[in-house]
């Protein structure tokens, strides 16, 4: 048995883990693109496309090549990119409607289990965001769906972009605690192998349906981490009892 | 009638506004001082001392002259210059009950209004932090008391402490609103004069025993706030009508 420092703060990655983006995504994508009578874009393939795009544009920023933009920005040029890909022309749209579109990451629902599994492990434990979304969408989000962060730290706080060490290292520091008393709860093989690697303890979270059933693309990274849950309930039933 | 733009957003001074952090350094201080046998020093003015202490270290990092360092750091230091003042040397005390009561300021009571008006506020608005306290500070203060924000933004958010415009305009910009929708919420002039000259809306919250009945030492700033509240509970019905 391995020792591990008490837990005093857990960390969030939020989409995936707490929300479900693929739905959230085609829900706000299906009535826009039918307006443009692009009706034969399936909306759940163009939010894996959205989703896919931006992470070419993430690793701009933490290379350093770039300086450190949130991720809205980011969303709406990998939404821009999406829209030429489909041979549909960003600059002849409403600039209203893009910036709705753009917004809808603000306004994902959670996984059913999100809010009471979270409102739960608040009572025991400091829930925080570590997130590559930005302030405003966070803050939106968890007001929309109820979601009662503590705080809302990640990219944006930090300036430094998942899964780069410094983001978790960074959050630990905000907490006033050592790295291994901070515990990452995530959905993603590869964000838990990072945390890891900077000290941190690890929960995984099991969502079978964050790409529709579909494999994770990181699923070949899967490692044995020190929590392995279905459920932010059961997350709950094994850390507060 | 002067116009205004709609409030998206309220962000709080918290220290003396929120809570109460004359009798709470207060109450943490006294037997701190009976350890040492140091009853005769008061702990209210033990209180006044400390906080009126770290003005000039905040200075030297709003100047530029010293990279910015949290608030818990500078608290630290401005005890252990009030002990030298009192002829303690802080260095024959014990590193743990030095760490403790510096962070007394952690463990501050909110106002009788303060969680009731915070929770019907923030009904209608997003509520967050604008305080010059770090993140933990703020977090373990808002998880003692029971202060529902929705975000604890300010200082170590910013990397900028108050009253310099921009720890104004940073706070609207991470929020994704213009100056002049948002409102800052504070019991002290000179933060409010700040925050208007910056484009904030304002809004005053009177606090007669923030300094024990004893005026404030920016009274003489006064001016005609967008608004004027004795609690946060008529802010409330005067914001949430």
């Amino acid at each position: 048995m391995v020792h591990r420092a008490p837990i005093k703060a857990l960390a969030f990655d939020v989409f995936g883990t707490v929300v479900d983006w693929r739905s959230g995504i085609a829900r706000e994508a299906a009535p826009f693109l039918a307006r443009l009578n692009r009706g034969d874009i399936d909306p759940h393939r163009f939010a894996d496309g959205w989703r896919k795009r931006y992470q070419p544009a993430l690793e701009e920023v933490r290379s350093g090549r770039r300086p450190f933009v949130i991720l809205d920005t980011l969303h709406r040029e990998a939404l821009e990119d999406l829209l030429r890909h489909h041979a549909i022309d960003p600059a002849t749209l409403d600039e209203a409607a893009l910036v709705d579109l753009t917004h809808a990451w603000h306004r994902l629902d959670p996984w059913r289990d999100s809010v009471e599994g979270l409102t739960r492990l608040k009572a025991a434990f400091p829930i925080v965001t570590l997130s590559n979304g930005n302030i405003a969408l966070m803050l939106e989000m968890a007001r929309r769906a109820g979601l009662p962060w503590d705080a809302i730290l990640g990219a944006e706080v930090s300036r430094i972009y998942k899964p780069l060490p410094e983001s978790y290292l960074a959050t630990a520091r905000f907490l006033g605690i050592a790295p291994g008393e901070l515990c990452l709860v995530a959905a993603h093989h590869s964000d838990l192998a990072a945390a890891r690697a900077a000290g941190l303890q690890t929960a995984y979270v099991d969502r079978p349906q964050e790409y529709g059933g579909r494999p994770a693309p990181d699923a070949d990274a899967a490692q044995d981490w020190d929590y392995s849950v279905d459920s932010l309930t059961r997350l709950a039933d094994e850390l507060c009892r």
